[in-house]
Formats: C-alpha cells, structure tokens, sequence
C-alpha cells in the first residue's frame, strides 16, 4: 500500500476525536494535506496555534472543496445539519464518514443530504478519554482500539477498503457491522456505563447525611471510578442518549432487573448467590485483559510508586 | 515521635491489605517485628517466601501472644470468630484493630469477645485494588489515602492517638467518625459503586443479541472499568452487603429514583435535564482529583504513549 493513502482529509470539528486523527494522520504519512474547521472562532485560533492542520478554515464548506475523505466529528446532534451545509461543496468522488458513538441515527440524519457521487461510509472509533477540546487529543489514541464501520446496503466496497486502511493505519482493528447492531453492541459498553456513572455521581452528590467534602474525600473506594466516565463531555453525551434511545432502554430495563436480583440477595442475606455473581464477573474482568482492551496492572496502573 | 510505635505487631490475613501494612510498618521502621498467621497454609508459605514479615505462626492465638498491636485482616464475615478464637492470648494494654469495610457490624461482632484490658480501635483504610492475595500488597498503597478510626464510646484516646500515628506514618490522613456514619459514608462512595458495576458487568454477559467477546472487544467505551471494579474479592464483597445491609439499600433506593428520572429524561427526548445533569456531574471530577483522591491524567493515566 503506498502512503498517503489520501490526498487532502478534512475534519469538521477537531475536538478530542477530531484533532487525534490530524495528529496520528500526520503522524503516520496518512494524507497530504489536512483542512480543519470549527463553529467556534477560539477553537479555530487554538488549533492554528497547535499546528496540527495544515489549513484552518472559516467554514465548513471551504474546508470539504478538496477533500479526497471528510470526517464529520462534530456531536452526533448536529451531524445531519452539517452533512446539509457541506453537502454542495463535496468532491465528486469524496469520501464522507464520522465518528459518531451511534449509527442508526447517523445514516437517517446525514444520508439524505449528500449527494450520489460521494461514497457515505460512517464509522465509529471506540476510543476517548474523559477530556474534550483540541488540546485533548493524541496520535495513540486509537492504537489497538476497534473502529467500527457501518456502510449502509450497497456502499461501495473500495471506498469501505480504503477508509478502513485509513483506520488499520492508526493502529486500530476494524470491523464491520449494521448500524442497528453497532447501537445494540454500544448501547451495553458504552451507553449504559455512562448513564449509570452520570447517575451514580448525581446520587452521591445530593445526600443530606453524607457530604460532598465526605464522598470526595473517601471516593478511592470506588467512586473516584465512575467520576472519570461521568465527566465525559456533556454535549456529546446528550446527543447520544437522545439518538440511541430506544437500545439503551432496552439495556436499562435489562440492567434495572439485574439490579432487583441483586438487591434482593441482599436483602434476604442471600450470601452464596452474591459470591457467585462476584465470582463470574471477577472472569469477565480477564476477558477485557485478555482482549487487549486494558492494562492488567492494579488500578489502571494508576501511579502508586510500587518501589518495593 | 520515636520509632518503632510498637514493638511487635500481628497481622491476621496477610492479604492485599494485610501485606500492604507489613510491607509499609517495614519499610516505616513502624514496629520491630512483624508476626503473622493466615488459615491457609498455602498462603503461609508464601508470605514466608516473600520475607514481608519476621514471623509466620501457625495460628493466631500463637500470632497475637505477644503483640502491642493486633490488626485483624480478614474478610468482615470472620472478623467475630477471630476476635474469639484470639481473645484469650491477647497480652494486656494491646491494641485491637481490623481494616473492614464496615463498622457497625465490626464493633457489634468482635467487642463482646475482647477483654477489658485491652484497646479496641476498628479502623478501616480506604484504598485498594482490584487484585487479592499476598503478592497484591505494597507500601505505598495507604499513601495519600483516608484511614477511618471508628472508636467505640469510651475507647482511651491515648490508644486512638497511637493507632492514628501508626496509619499517619504511612502517609494516610486519619480521621474519626462514628461507626454508623461511616457505614452510610462507604455506603456511597465504596458499596454501591461496586454493587452497580457487579450489576452491570453481569447484565453485559447475559444478553443474547450482543456476544461476549463483543463485549470484551469493545469495552473501551466505558464498559472496561467497571469490569476492574467487578474483578474485587469476592469473599470481601459479599460480606460488605451482608452486614451492610441497611445502608446499602438506603443508597440503592436513591440510586433507583435517580435512574427513573434520567431514563424519563431519555424516554421524553429532553435534551436539557440531560445535559445540566452531565455537566454538574463533570464538576465533581474535578472535586476529586483537587481532594488528591485520584490523577488527573487522561483514563486514570492509563498508558497510551503519548509521544507527540
């Protein structure tokens, strides 16, 4: 495969996600030339200051002319009104994409707009930290994570190819999948994780016998945990609840049954089949080791100075 | 303050935990011999292997006989037998002390079999990993963290001053609270977090449209951290709930309510609830990395080799 794999790549939106794929795209030779864009004037001044594009344009639509492979990496609300701005501006040919946490909506919100000569292939980087912005981003970010695409029906397989090469180029594994199973898959690993973490934060924080001083002073016990996800990005996280409603009320009713089993064991003192419960998912644990998708060391290898 | 604070010390149940003391009061020079005992010979042998204490007896009474400080480091569920079975070899003036998770249950299961000419002191340090077991432990693990001394009413201060300086020199912040409100306190910040990822690890392994190795593959999404706090010791969380029962369910219901309203929130497409929610609850992260509770650095520090 002879690099770049793309001439000129355009990024709507360079926050945590966009602006990792312009540092590892540059990082590994993967196009000529990079184009960004961003609504917000402050964000366009600090990526320009960052250097990681080549060009920082002032809209949207100057930044797809001539792009070769556009990535939308706004929030997932907004993508169907952006896919309607830059829709008339596309290279014929183009190749359009996202990294939206959900599909369905994504193929309903952005398909319309866009014109035929351009190949739609969305896509779905499973990788992020709890931070946000420009700054935020890494060229690591997606090394040895798995980017899911999900080309709707009759997509055009070199494009699919050649987008997935992109990704493969970032150190990520690819896979393939309908936008309904993506959403179904996602809405159990990553949607419900946050909504539970946002839940769980908002009870601690709202009791009258304990105080806040008291849960962040005592929160290594656990808590500390679920405050990472839930300080993911808010405006992101919204978009993604309102868009994937129905799997992740699906997932919640199933979560909330589990959570009644449990609490009943507890309440009848039913120790044997909360040791059997704790036994198993201590297995899945290693299952995750196992699939490459954590560090093994105590505590995320959290920093603890094991000096002896 | 002279060192060593006491003269011999006995753990009973060099786990994660108990290791951790022996490897810190050595590398504190806290006390001048360590004894130790564990029920199973294997791990007998194997703290002996590691050298982290002077002495591995063969039970506890023979443990304690000569100690001016006696941790119990079992699971909650044992610590009454152990306070019988070591009660009369205890040496007179000792100071009894545990590491449980809670302490209602604690003080209820183990006063009545201390004599009276001793100290008891229940403490609870609040820190750990996932992992169990000897080889778990290290020094440093107390460092920066909170130890909880509960002393029941009437306990001489004297003997909650020298225990309190024995968690100090670990670089542990002491504090002192009622038994019960430290139930209600670890209740939120440590029990229900790890109830609700042993929920929802369990809720992910059930489904029949996502696979399990879907799971594993993309729990970079969220779902991998709460499979670490689900991989916890089984034994110990299961006697958390058991004699925390009160006020774990207390937390559950407000977690419950607090899961209603968000799913409502989902369910009626109303975007603003969700996003005030989320952004209260990112401002909490904040709360504990400025407590010195967690790192600041992206997904706890998680190594991603951030080279650009």
């Amino acid at each position: 495969m002879t690099k770049p794999l793309f001439d000129t790549l355009a990024i709507i939106g360079p926050g945590l996600i966009g602006s990792s794929i312009m540092r590892a795209a540059r990082a590994h030779d993967a196009v000529r030339t990079i184009v960004t864009c961003s609504r917000s004037p402050e964000t366009r001044k600090r990526v320009a200051e960052l250097g990681i594009a080549d060009k920082v344009a002032d809209s949207n639509a100057s930044a797809v002319e001539n792009a070769d492979l556009v990535i939308v990496c706004t929030p997932v609300g907004i993508c169907g009104a952006v896919a309607e701005e830059i829709a008339p501006h596309l290279k014929e040919g183009a190749i359009v994409s996202d990294v939206g946490s959900v599909k369905s909506a994504i193929v309903r919100d952005m398909s319309p707009h866009l014109p035929d000569n351009v190949h739609f292939v969305p896509a779905h980087p499973v990788a992020g930290t709890e931070h946000s912005g420009p700054d935020a981003g890494f060229a690591k970010l997606f090394d040895g994570r798995w980017c899911i695409l999900t080309p709707p029906e009759g997509t055009d397989p070199q494009a699919v190819d050649r987008l997935a090469a992109f990704w493969a180029l970032f150190g990520a594994n690819v896979e393939i999948m309908t936008p309904d199973h993506h959403d179904l898959v996602l809405a159990v690993t990553s949607h419900l994780p946050h909504l539970i973490a946002y839940t769980i934060v908002g009870t601690a924080d709202e009791l009258e016998t304990v105080t806040r001083s008291e849960v962040l002073k005592f929160s290594a016990g656990g808590f500390r945990d679920f405050t990472r996800i839930a300080a993911s990005d808010p405006t992101m996280w919204r978009d993604v609840f309102l868009t994937n409603k129905d799997a992740v009320l699906e997932m919640l009713g199933r979560f909330n049954e589990d959570v009644a089993a449990l609490t009943k064991a507890i309440r009848r003192g039913d120790g044997d089949a909360l040791f059997k419960h704790f036994t198993r998912t201590r297995a899945i644990r290693r299952g995750v080791i196992d699939a490459g998708q954590d560090t093994p060391d105590a505590d995320f290898g959290r920093p603890h100075g094991h000096e002896d």
